[in-house]
C-alpha cells in the first residue's frame, strides 16, 4: 500500500488569470469573490472580453495538493484533465511539484476544464469556471490504494458540481474510513453551500467527513445565520474538527469544546487571494498528518495563506518547507 | 491606409516560466542568459526536468507591440502561430492589449512556439525556444497597408532563425521606405548575433535598417570586440541610431555625433529580467513615434524595462502610459 499523508480530490482546472476593475465585473454579471459556474459560450464571451491574461495550473484541491508537497508532505490527487494542451500542462505542473497523479485523462472532449480569474484592484478574485473535462470524474477513477492509503483524505465541496465526482467522494471516504484514516472536505464557496447545504450538513453529521475547512461566509451559509459565533457552535457539533478562516482576522479551530485563534500573518502587500483557502488548508493539514498541535497546523496554514496572496496566481512560488523552518514552526 | 505608431514582427512564442537553480542550468547543458534553440526532443526532456511553471505569452517583438501599445500607441503585430490552444492564448492576449494582429495562424502542425524559460535567483532568465509554427512565417504574411502605413516597422534579429521570415522582413522594409517610414532592429542575442553577423551588418550598412536596439553583449558581438566603447564607435557610423541597453548601468543613445546617456530607473527587486530588453525598445519607440528627444525615448525605455523586471513574465501588468505620466515623461 502506498503511504501518503494528504490525497486530494477536486476539479483540475487551469487558471486564467487577469486584472480587472470594479465595473468590469457589474457590466459582465460576474458575482464578486464567488465561483461563477459558465458554459463554453459564456467562456468565449468573457475571455473575449478580458484583458491580456497569465496562465498557471489551479483548481482548489490541486493547489492543496501543491502546497502540501511544498511543504514536503506526501501528496496524491485525483481529478479529470483532457489529453489536450491545458491538461498536459496541468499534469506537468503537479507531477513537477512532487505529487503523485495517475488519474487516467479524458480522450477528447470536453476539454480540460479553465477558469477565468479576474482580480480586482482590492485583491479579491473573482472565478468563472468552465468544467470541462471535470464532469467526467467518477467512482472509476478512485485509486483504491491511494484512497486507503493516505493519512487524510481531503476533497472540495466544488465537487458536487459535476455529476458523478460524489460517487467517487463516498466511495473514497469508505476506503479510508475502512483503513481507519481521515477524511476531510472544504466548503468551498458559500454559493456553493448554497446548492448542496443539506447534502454537506449529511456528510458531516454522518460521520463521512471528520475535518471541516470554511470561511466565516461559507459556514454561515452553512447553518443559515448572520451570526458567525452561532455557526462556529453549530459546526462545532458537526464534524471532529473544523478550521474556519476570517481573512485578515486569522482563523479560528475548533475541536469538541476546544478552541484555538490564529492570528493572520502580517504581510507587504495584498496582490491576489486566490488560493488562500487552499493553501490555508495545505498548512494545517501537512501540520496535521505530521502530528503537530492545532495551533501550529493553523499557523502552517496562515504562513501558505500569507505567502500566496502576496503574488499572482494560486500556487506560492516559494517552497513552503523551507519558509515554515525560516518561521520555527517546522 | 491604416495609421500605425509601430509595426513589430517577430517569432509569436508562449512562455513557459518556471524558477531553477544554478546546477540545473549546468546539468542541462542551457546556455545562461541566451536564448537556446531547441528541438521537439529535447523541449520534451527540459519539460519533463522543468519545475511548476507559468504561461504567459511573449516572443521579443510581440512584447515590444503589448509594450507600445500599454503607453497608447497604435501598434500593430506580424507574427505566426498555429490554430491550436497556445496559439489562441497568444491571439487573444495581444489582441486585448490593443494590438492590430491579423497574421492568419497556421492550420495544424507545427504548434505554436513555446520557450521554456529558466528564471536563476539572481533574476537571469535563459530561454529554450522550440519555434513551432514560427519556422512558417514568410512575405506572404505581409499585410502592405500595415508595412506603409506605421511611422516605425520594428523586427527582431531572432527572425533570421526560421527560413522564410528574413524575406517577409526584405519585403516589409522596402514598403516602409517607400512610403518614406523607418526601419528598426533588435539584434535579439549575442549568439543570435554570432550566427547572422554578416547579414545584421549588411542590413545597416544597406541602409535597410535605420535604428538598431542592442545590448553591450550584442554589440561587442557584433564588432567581434571586447571593448564597448569600440563597438559604440562602429555602430554609430553603421545606422542612423543606435540605443545599446547596458543592464543596471542603463542604457546610451548614438545618432551620428551626438550622445545621450540614460540611467537606468531605480528598481526595488530583481525578480526576472524577461522582458527587459523588448519593453526598453517600446517605451523609446513610443516615445519616438511621438516625436519626442531620444532623451525622453530613452527614459521611456528605462521606465518599461524597470518595471518588467520586477515581475515574472515578459509584459508588464502596469498600464505603462499611468506610469508615464505619473513619472512626469509623457
Amino acid at each position: 500500500m502506498p503511504d501518503y499523508d494528504v490525497l486530494c480530490i477536486g476539479n483540475a482546472i487551469v487558471d486564467i488569470i487577469a486584472q480587472c476593475d470594479e465595473a468590469f465585473l457589474e457590466i459582465n454579471g460576474i458575482i464578486k469573490g464567488a465561483m461563477n459556474l459558465i458554459d463554453t459560450r459564456r467562456a468565449e464571451l468573457l475571455y473575449s472580453r478580458m484583458g491580456p491574461a497569465i496562465e498557471a495550473s489551479g483548481g482548489s484541491a490541486g493547489n492543496t495538493a501543491a502546497g502540501v508537497a511544498s511543504f514536503g508532505g506526501r501528496a496524491a490527487f485525483f481529478g479529470k484533465v483532457s489529453n489536450d494542451a491545458l491538461g498536459e500542462i496541468y499534469a506537468h505542473d503537479i507531477h513537477a511539484q512532487g505529487v503523485a497523479f495517475d488519474t487516467r485523462p479524458l480522450k477528447g472532449e470536453p476539454p480540460t476544464a479553465r477558469s477565468m480569474i479576474f482580480v480586482t484592484p482590492d485583491g479579491e478574485r473573482s472565478m468563472n469556471t468552465y468544467l470541462g473535462a471535470c464532469v467526467e470524474l467518477g467512482p472509476e477513477d478512485v485509486e483504491a490504494d491511494k484512497a486507503s492509503g493516505a493519512k487524510v483524505t481531503y476533497f472540495e465541496g466544488y465537487l458536487w458540481d459535476p455529476p458523478r465526482a460524489k460517487e467517487a467522494i463516498r466511495q473514497t471516504a469508505k476506503l479510508a474510513h475502512e483503513a481507519g484514516r481521515e477524511v476531510s472536505m472544504t466548503l468551498s464557496d458559500s454559493f456553493c453551500v448554497d446548492r448542496y447545504r443539506d447534502e454537506f450538513l449529511e456528510l458531516m453529521r454522518s460521520g463521512t467527513v471528520d475535518i471541516v475547512f470554511a470561511n466565516s461566509h461559507e459556514i454561515k451559509s452553512l447553518y443559515q445565520t448572520k451570526s458567525f459565533d452561532e455557526a462556529l457552535a453549530q459546526i462545532r457539533k458537526d464534524c471532529k474538527i473544523a478550521a474556519v478562516t476570517r481573512s485578515e482576522k486569522g482563523s479560528v479551530i475548533v475541536r469538541g469544546d476546544e478552541t484555538v485563534v490564529i492570528e493572520a500573518t502580517a504581510i507587504k502587500e495584498l496582490v491576489d487571494t486566490t488560493g488562500a483557502g487552499d493553501l490555508y488548508a495545505a498548512g494545517f493539514l501537512h501540520g496535521y498528518t505530521q502530528g503537530r498541535n492545532l495551533k501550529t497546523c493553523g499557523d502552517l496554514g496562515s504562513l501558505a495563506a500569507g505567502l500566496v496572496i502576496q503574488q499572482i496566481g494560486p500556487r506560492p512560488r516559494q517552497n513552503l518547507r523551507r519558509e515554515a523552518e525560516g518561521a520555527g514552526l517546522l
